[in-house]
């Protein structure tokens, strides 16, 4: 293989910075998530050391208060609990628990295994039903998170509706919009809402409303029928919405309940809602994460770079995290620059002007050559390339199934 | 509010049919993941049912034989087996295990949680260790979202570099590709792969060799080390990587092991690259699942709505599996219509186009106007977000993040 040189090098090199930039914020995330999890590991070390060192004292009294009443010796009593503990391993408990593998209790461990929940009351203990475990969790999981995108993808434009028509209205009464405002082409200046995004953080708000809130009644549920405490019913949600599910605690796992049919239902939708619901707030969250990082790594890294630094500072209007941004952004009258709009699109049109700036060379603008010099822009010739790789970064997302949206043939216009 | 009428009445409407494409893609999927629960709890609980059955008469036999050896009362017995699963929850079992809350017990556990495995062979039994839970998962689980997409994004970035090397190298020696090749402006027609994307199904076809290369490696240290058989250790890597975690097998449990530093860094190292990977795997395979979709709704619901034929048949050129597909776009000379290109950027020309068609009325294209009326297609305004609407539907992807990343202020430009 030839290495590519002359403008080629040079664009790499280039094309290089912001892939630097992306591993630092990949290794800077790593280590947070290293410090993160010994901080955890610290507190819960501290709160939890005690209780275990409780429960293996009661655990020895009673066992050993067992042997001596009894006059078993220990080893007995010792072999007696591991034949329990195998028996455990099959779902079998003291209590008569639901049957484990009629058909609703398969379908509640299909349920927990597509959804990564994995509560464990009841795992495969054949070869066979090992191995199919693997091959029907690999697709079962690979759809369960295409539905969780797709959920998501639903819940946010949703949010988007609503938070834009109640914007809209709030704007109305307070004078900012024309009573007769249209978003037709008509209206170019002050208050057109058609690029109007809602925030981060308010889709953030309203999801942590809707998850606290479905959590509390889902608790209540599962106080009054399961007879768990509230903070163990609101600990078993947020194991089972996350899908961590440790299976210390289990909804539904009684022989027998009252209104069973509709206990169970309540249970599936609580449990579907919950994990789509959380989910999405996760993604948001993490949205939130990425632009800290982002703002740590600008903090940090461009003081060693003064190079970097116009150009950090140009991405600082963009990234910055001001509150009023947004609406100031929409007061301003429209400008030529495309900056005030802050949309992926805004950001490949600066790209765009560029190369439209160099044609002003020529006197007579043919719109074939236009054509042509838009289509190498978009098809991403180096010369270009370099430019909207350094402003966009990954101007088609950071998601999932988005990065591959744009880095795969079959992607890019699969929807 | 007033609803708008007219022109932006009718932009309405057309906007619509891609929201319900949307909305029965995710029917679509919704019922087709009900199918496959439904299939696969038939399939387990005729796989294990069996099973459980024997566990269970096992498991009598021995508690009455038990029962009646020591002359001990079932009632008495089932007590002194309610003590002992209360102190498994507790995390003690009959054969020493490692302690549960000391600061490598304590990791190990937060580790489950922030990557939502969730084995649950430790679990907080305080009221303080569960509330902290519920907010420490919070943005742990978040933050581990964002690594897991970030990892993506790295992998495949590294994926198609090398794989473009290869195809690069292929070409060449086929002679397809001049030796003199650069990716300067200088060549604009046969062999330009600036624009060149790996194929989904190559993707997926090395992350599914890597993963099963990984899970095997792990497998054999696991059946070396924790003395499981192979299949239950490759069940254990399954069952962990993908995060579904039960905790009927759980890795590094035991209170000593031959080279126990040694094996506790090589345990994080394959469930973090396992994970990792997997997450990846299950992304890349969601995509396909998507193109399936797709296309299954593309054969159906566009025969019920001739109006959708036309737009369907051009969508049907750029979606359609064939395999050939790339390489044909590739060796076609360079076309000012600019759809050759399947990347969003050549979709979001194909509507530029069209407006910058409509220009040609004017017989003097001004730069002004010019930038003026890419600015307002960029910027969404009705006439040209309808058609960019209706051909580029989610353009800026449909991953998890990547949604926000076009729908949310903040989320436009944050990288």
């Amino acid at each position: 293989m030839m290495p590519p040189r002359g403008a080629v090098g040079s664009c790499r090199r280039r094309r290089l910075a912001p892939l630097n930039e992306d591993n630092g914020r990949f290794l800077l995330l790593a280590a947070l998530i290293a410090a993160y999890l010994s901080a955890g590991a610290t507190v819960f070390s501290a709160l939890e050391s005690p209780s275990e060192a409780a429960a293996q004292l009661r655990w020895n009294r009673t066992l050993h208060n067992f042997s001596r009443i009894f006059n078993i010796s220990l080893p007995e009593l010792r072999a007696f609990l591991r034949s329990y503990e195998a028996a455990m391993a099959a779902g079998i408990r003291v209590d008569a628990l639901r049957p484990r593998w009629d058909f609703p209790g398969a379908f509640y461990f299909v349920g927990t295994v597509v959804s990564t929940i994995g509560f464990g009351m009841t795992t495969p203990a054949t070869v066979a039903g090992k191995v199919f475990l693997i091959v029907y969790g690999l697709f079962g999981c690979a759809g369960t998170i295409l539905f969780f995108n797709l959920f998501l993808e639903r819940i946010i434009s949703l949010l988007a509706f609503i938070m834009k028509a109640c914007y809209e209205r709030q704007l109305r009464r307070s004078g900012l919009l024309p009573p007769n405002f249209r978003r037709g082409p008509a209206v170019s200046g002050v208050g057109s809402l058609v690029g109007w995004k809602p925030s981060v953080y308010h889709v953030m708000l309203i999801l942590g409303i809707f998850a606290i809130a479905l959590s509390c009644c889902a608790s209540a549920m599962y106080t009054a029928v399961e007879g768990w405490n509230y903070v163990d019913s609101l600990y078993y949600c947020f194991v089972t919405f996350s899908t961590i599910g440790f299976g210390d605690l289990v909804s539904n796992q009684n022989a027998v309940y009252q209104h069973q049919g509709l206990y169970r239902f309540g249970n599936f939708m609580f449990i579907l809602m919950g994990v789509c619901c959380i989910y999405s707030l996760f993604n948001v969250i993490s949205i939130v994460i990425k632009q800290i990082l982002n703002w740590v790594l600008k903090k940090f890294e461009c003081r060693c770079c003064p190079k970097c630094r116009k150009s950090s500072t140009r991405l600082s209007r963009r990234n910055a995290i001001t509150p009023g941004a947004r609406l100031r952004r929409h007061n301003v009258a429209m400008d030529a620059d495309g900056q005030y709009d802050s949309d992926t699109e805004g950001r490949r049109l600066s790209g765009e002007m560029i190369s439209m700036r160099e044609l002003t060379a020529s006197s007579k603008v043919s719109l074939a050559i236009l054509q042509k010099q838009l289509s190498e822009t978009a098809n991403g010739y180096p010369r270009n390339v370099c430019i909207n790789t350094r402003q966009n970064g990954f101007s088609a997302g950071v998601g999932s199934l988005a990065i591959m949206n744009n880095r795969l043939a079959e992607t890019s216009d699969s929807r």
